[in-house]
């Protein structure tokens, strides 16, 4: 795997995140297009520092996603198509200049990208590639790179136009996400009633998994701002704790009630009864409603219909894959060995010893009870209900 | 919390166990006693460091039982055991000589506590409630403490009889719980059925949580004598990860195919079909059949039954409390928020956040399909079966 390479290092003022953020609404920067650059918060150094990356090359995109300085489905969304975006900025550069933009240097140099419809596309179809391959399983990934090819293929504009359409589009995914986590946040808080719920989540489908406001934390903060008792347990999500490190960071200086748990606890607390919801992201959902998420939220899922807490799943319609009939043929992840061996330059097992890594399980589909989504909440039987809302 | 103070420090030839170890076979030497010393290896620095810490007082047991250094319920209950035939000593050697033994320094002192015997056995009260007072869930330690109770409240024992009987008996614990880890490895070989058997494991419930073998260990080292594809899943356990520190460590040291995984993955792996058996350790059990044990097990247990994979409790006879009707009323400990927010010297969860950290959880009878002791293999109503095992 990469590192993200030239993308590193502090950007200044950018550094501290309080005041700034989507709407000044102080919630971090997750993934922003800064005209010709897509500055993210390295999540992988998250909560102990906050420190931006730039990066200004797809590959360098394509790095972060693979290192997990981005991470979250729909974020990956986003960052694929700017990351998109960049590349067709660099096409472009690469013919030095484009014949219908007039020119920086004086034309295209001969046999030059820009100059080249052809060759132009070509170097998108390696970057769509690029990005494809980095992390297989969250469907907003393909999603945002069909959105931006839709743009790149067509016949009638040249490489210029091409490159302003594909920003725009980059961007609009970008304040689609946010919008769309805002109503996915109004339409969960609907569901959650009592004057002291308890809401437990798994990994971050929160800001930080977003263009901003998050997905089950969306739901989360809808809440609190009715229900000021509300209280969420955040399960920390081995290995790669993101609901230690970014969950309970998120929530914490939000003044929101949380208190962080191994993931093994999750059970101990359902079966005294101080859970009554629990509300997770999701990577990809199949036509059948089958959930692929983070390792560990089938369990989860098990637990809650065990003690009859309701288990709800919070996406942007953009995670929808309705091509897949069911969770089974979802592509599963496995990432490194060294991820569970210990966390960090910590090692803590013996050396040598064997592992297994899946990032993903997937939840079936009789296991949640409503998929919540910007476009409205999906009930079983989901076959139905997500083609109705497709079609909304 | 103390550290395991003047204990500390490696015991030179007694470093690497490998060929040391009950019986000559090569396991570690978890707590030995050795004429007036209890030796145990750290199991804090385990795997990175094979230390052993020597303990001269009760007070240092109590600390390494604390502080960690010894954990596992059946090896709490020898280190108990061990701690009151030190501080017997102690109580002793406070009197300078016992007039029934003849003496070193010319007889007891006026007012000594072994010349007294009421202050004698109140020294002894003392140390039976600092050793109690260490952890409060495992039964193994009370039990210890009160078969060593009956030796030093006899009144027809001056105190050097009552030392000596205290050091056999603690000899005895220890002797009889390895033989104890044989009989429960062979009763629970007889259950685990099949060509190519895959065990999952929560914690270490092996020869480190014993006087040497182990329980749930202790049938997996009996089914792999007899199996050997036997195949092993050891979740990492969480936040101690005694399952990645100490299991893996164990299994691999003796050749036993073992792959380490979260505990958030047992569930994807048992859905896939790939565990075939459960077994686990307990820290108590009571009259009904319900089992304390390391927090995540009852999770364990939900996703076995849910698996239809059978979910086996292996433990000595000492571990049952008939005293108590059923797991409700089991104290659990819950430990400090630092072993949460990362792990060692790691800290990884953001400064100030609210942590909960139940130690243990109980599962219900109606999870467990069979419990394994020396005794014999009880299998539901365990009202019955405890019983009858008990009057055997």
């Amino acid at each position: 795997m990469m590192s993200a390479g030239g993308a590193g290092g502090p950007a200044g003022g950018d550094g501290v995140a309080a005041p700034a953020g989507p709407e000044g609404t102080g919630m971090v920067r997750t993934v922003e297009w800064q005209d010709g650059v897509v500055v993210m918060i390295d999540q992988r150094r998250l909560p102990l520092e906050e420190v931006y990356i730039r990066c200004r090359t797809w590959e360098e995109v394509a790095d972060a996603i693979c290192t997990m300085a981005v991470r979250g489905a729909p974020a990956l969304g986003v960052a694929a198509g700017m990351g998109m975006a960049l590349a067709a900025r660099a096409a472009l550069r690469a013919g030095t200049a484009d014949p219908t933009q007039g020119s920086r240097a004086g034309g295209p140099e001969p046999g030059s990208v820009a100059g080249d419809p052809a060759r132009f596309r070509a170097a998108l179809q390696v970057a769509t590639k690029g990005l494809f391959d980095t992390r297989p399983t969250a469907y907003n990934l393909p999603w945002a790179l069909k959105e931006m090819e839709r743009i790149w293929t067509r016949d009638d504009l040249a490489p210029a136009e091409v490159v302003a359409l594909m920003e725009a589009r980059a961007v609009q995914i970008y304040e689609d996400d946010l919008a769309s986590c805002r109503a996915i946040g109004e339409y969960g808080a609907g569901l959650i009633q009592g004057e002291q719920p308890v809401i437990l989540t798994h990994c971050n489908a929160g800001a930080l998994a977003t263009a901003g406001y998050g997905t089950a934390l969306g739901v989360i903060r809808s809440v609190h701002a009715r229900t000021p008792r509300l209280h969420v347990l955040a399960d920390e999500t081995r290995p790669l704790l993101q609901g230690a490190r970014l969950t309970a960071w998120e929530l914490t200086r939000e003044g929101i009630s949380v208190e962080l748990i191994t993931d093994s606890m999750a059970g101990y607390f359902m079966r005294r009864g101080l859970v009554t919801h629990v509300v997770v992201g999701a990577d990809r959902i199949t036509a059948n409603g089958d959930v692929a998420n983070k390792i560990g939220t089938y369990t989860v899922s098990v637990l809650a219909r065990e003690h009859g807490v309701p288990f709800y799943v919070a996406a942007p319609f953009s995670t929808v894959d309705l091509s897949l009939p069911d969770g089974s043929v979802i592509p599963i992840e496995e990432r490194a060995a060294s991820e569970v061996t210990g966390f960090g330059d910590v090692r803590w097992a013996p050396v040598g010893v064997r592992v297994r890594n899946p990032a993903f399980d997937v939840t079936p589909a009789g296991n949640v009870a409503a998929i919540i989504t910007e476009r409205g909440v999906a009930f079983p039987p989901y076959e139905d209900s997500l083609r109705t809302l497709e079609a909304s």
